[in-house]
């Protein structure tokens, strides 16, 4: 058995069964594994920028970590920015990044680069193996850190993977987290909760799921305390049945605003609150001055162990928590906006949909739109980096082909990463995009104006980086060009109705949503 | 005068007068500064791999840096392969790259990365900028690296970009080329040249321009020595009246053979050649194992004045090189193939166009075909790493407004950075695009099968991971999406009349050209 088959063996019998790949050259040997070893689920994309993206989706909904299989310096380059999501988002990913032959390094070909500094910059953990024999137990390390929430990138040079593993593969192994709350800040956190001073429990980081939000929404009736989410949760269970639950304004005016009277702030899987920029006179740190924070458990420590211990012995078991319940607005009519496309979507979201939501400033309305629709996941991009959704929407129907998957789009930003499309129909995936086709960087726009020293209205040139009309994008062009059913709709009339049909067909459509930016 | 003003500012004093951008909030103040200070064409671009790929193609065709500006980290992450072809390929950049406020590093907000250790691995030079005060000198100092062929990385912290700037601006500075080129070499190659022996002159790097063609050629001829250029130089004056000139095959089965009987290799901007990829049982050096190397001069040496002098010394000064002279072939007929658009292109090219090449496998008889086309230059990707030919495209048309650009294009690596389209129509860019749509990486499907212990055909994952059909891409839509006009075309007559129209049109125009694979 050689490298790359050992290798693959191990990652199957640990029970990573699906690959996002763009192979090249350095990677056909883990190609040719593909068909010898049974057990691989691989996923073409075209573009690496899918790639990264789409294991993002998939971990954070199959609970597991994804695998990518990656071509060189250049290829991991291209998957970088939605690793960098990835690592925010503390999503677990393994990535094979396949090298030249160790012996072919000395030659500095052509596609030669530093691959472990490019890694480094979005992995946890980087690992070049030595050696065929060593390739299936570099794996065992690498999933080590991966089950616990962590980038973990293996680069496999070529004659590793083609060498002969005279160790085999390794077997299923029991990988133990490494969660810890410590008891001492659990007294802490009981003692803030008990003392009725405003306090915030600040929820977040890879997963806010119904159950620990339910518990939170008890401690938080019985305490009196604030339950608020971070702003960009990277997956989030809402709509009807879940606990009612704050989130985090993005803009940092706002979100002083949203924490200025309290006294502590007790984080849960959430770091502590900051600006996602810096602006001139606005300060970073988004906490009031004297508030005290308390860190109780890290995105990567236990956090159902602390949420059961608070609600123990805060005895907030029998507590009724303030839910969500089900209320769906009217349908909207006339000429369509980014609020009618909310509430058209809190009327129609199916029963345990997948919102992947990279819709940027045409979004803000949905989120607060939606919390009473049918119960739903969330999912927010956590790095900020853009052409993150559609990937992303890729990996959640990979992960649960059962459930519809709704992509919120920026125009935008759908064109980072717009290859995505063909994967969605070459897999056949059961997911609505729309784009909310402003024509604008609106957000920059609102940026700028924002940004202070500089003030006011962007001048011409300006005007144009934010611009993306002219020529103007046509979604329903793009998408057929790859095989994915599309539509045009002005109205909110023609939006239903378009919505109404993807909902009731299972496969990937897109809506190209023609609507005025929400800004300016 | 602000800090992102006083860096424009200096960048137009020092005739750096483009910049390819996609920029964010961080970078609002050079923004905004592109409206106050007068002399900078700002163009957008959808993705950034466009950016770098564009970026690399102006400075080759405008023989001078181009610069860019990208959003933080991820923005970089996104120019990365291309930065990566840039920097193998010896093209001066450069890159202004936002970062958060220095204050506002320490709280790791979402988008907050290791720009340095990211920017490192495609850069010659990089550095992030301390203060306003320092920010134009700063920029002196990429500007020296960047004239002397290398890639240069200056980080912007939004606070040096929106604080005061008490120095001002740099005026325009003359920056020596730190080229030399040893007369000790030259002698050396003087005797080698006039020892009789089998040798070979491999000239290669950023240019092969007519003139040093010309004047090897003259060499050539007075000492039987054979000229040839590395397999990808990445720029090359080709066709009528431009010197005979041998090109290393790309596969090293070729390659070897190509160099075997030689004992001399004089090497001018070339590197040693080496195979693009190590196979099980084939050499990576290219060249015989007793065959003497010089290096007479590197990528950014005095390569005219080592010609010349070699000139001098060989008394070929009079010498008529071997020429080649005008010849169209007969424009083909009947079902297209890769084969009859390389003939129609030699009949077609016009005078003084631009052939980017990222056609692969389908791009291999285009090259031969067109060495006697009417006289053109020949841009190479250099690195290896897909997704560089539309954005080089869209550089070379900003460079040279009055000469056809030529973009032959293999539809997987069109599908990289098919954005670019975009810009081609945003900037009503002078480009026909020839997509070779085979649905397949066929590449690949032929490195499989020299890959060696694998052998064989591929099976069905194999295979699926390198075919890009099923649902098959329409480059039509695709270009007509972005604002481009598109026409398929399936027999060499449908390809000869769209491919005289674009001739005849100023504009961008894309021909989705279905061919069957030259392999397999």
């Amino acid at each position: 058995m050689n490298g790359a088959e050992s290798l693959l063996k191990t990652l199957i019998n640990n029970n990573i069964d699906v690959c996002f790949c763009n192979p090249g050259t350095s990677e056909m040997h883990f190609v040719a594994a593909l068909d010898k070893i049974e057990g691989m689920d691989c996923i073409l994309c075209l573009f690496e920028g899918s790639i990264s993206g789409a294991a993002g989706g998939y971990a954070l909904m199959a609970r597991k970590p994804a695998s990518t299989l990656l071509h060189l310096g250049p290829g991991l380059g291209n998957a970088l920015a939605n690793m960098h999501n990835a690592k925010k988002g503390h999503i677990p990913i393994i990535n094979i990044i396949g090298d030249h032959a160790t012996y072919h390094l000395k030659y500095d070909a052509p596609l030669t680069s530093d691959i472990e500094s490019i890694a480094g910059s979005v992995s946890h953990w980087v690992h070049t193996s030595k050696s065929a024999n060593e390739i299936a137990r570099d794996c065992i390390s690498a999933l080590r850190e991966a089950i616990n929430g962590k980038i973990a990138s293996l680069i496999l040079p070529a004659d590793v993977s083609w060498g002969e593993n005279e160790n085999g593969p390794e077997g299923s192994i029991s990988i133990e987290k490494k969660q810890t709350v410590s008891d001492k800040l659990i007294e802490k956190a009981v003692d803030i909760l008990h003392s009725g001073q405003p306090t915030v429990i600040m929820i977040g980081g890879r997963e806010i799921d119904r159950d620990s939000g339910m518990k939170l929404g008890r401690i938080a009736k019985v305490t009196g305390a604030r339950l608020c989410a971070e702003t960009f949760p990277s997956r989030m269970a809402r709509g009807a049945g879940t606990a009612v639950m704050e989130r985090l304004p993005y803009l940092a005016e706002m979100a002083l605003e949203h924490l200025k009277d309290i006294e502590n702030l007790i984080l849960i899987g959430a770091g502590s609150p900051v600006s996602f920029f810096a602006y001139p006179g606005v300060p970073g740190r988004l906490v009031p001055e004297n508030c005290q924070e308390l860190m109780l458990a890290g995105p990567n420590d236990d956090i159902n162990y602390a949420i059961d211990q608070l609600m123990m012995k805060l005895q907030a078991e029998v507590a009724e928590p303030e839910l969500n319940e089900l209320h769906l607005p009217e349908m909207p009519a006339g000429a369509l906006n980014a609020h009618k496309i909310a509430a058209t979507l809190a009327c129609t979201i199916p029963d345990k949909a997948i919102i992947v939501d990279e819709a940027i400033t045409s979004g803000m309305p949905i989120f607060p739109m939606t919390c009473t629709a049918r119960a739903h996941d969330w999912l927010n991009l956590a790095g900020g980096s853009i052409g993150w959704g559609l990937p992303a929407a890729i990996g959640a129907a990979v992960a649960c082909p059962d459930r519809k998957v709704i992509c919120l789009e920026g125009d935008g930003s759908a064109m980072y990463t717009i290859q995505s499309l063909w994967t969605m129909a070459r897999e056949d995936l059961d997911i609505i995009v729309i784009v909310f086709n402003n024509k604008k960087y609106c957000i920059l726009e609102m940026e700028y104006s924002r940004i202070g020293a500089v003030g006011g209205t962007p001048g011409v040139k300006a005007a144009s980086t934010m611009s993306i009309g002219d020529p103007d994008l046509n979604f329903v062009k793009l998408a057929r060009g790859m095989g994915v059913e599309a539509y045009q709709v002005t109205t909110a009339e023609e939006f239903n109705s378009r919505m109404q049909e993807a909902l009731n067909h299972r496969g990937p459509s897109l809506i190209d949503a023609i609507i005025p930016a929400l800004f300016r």
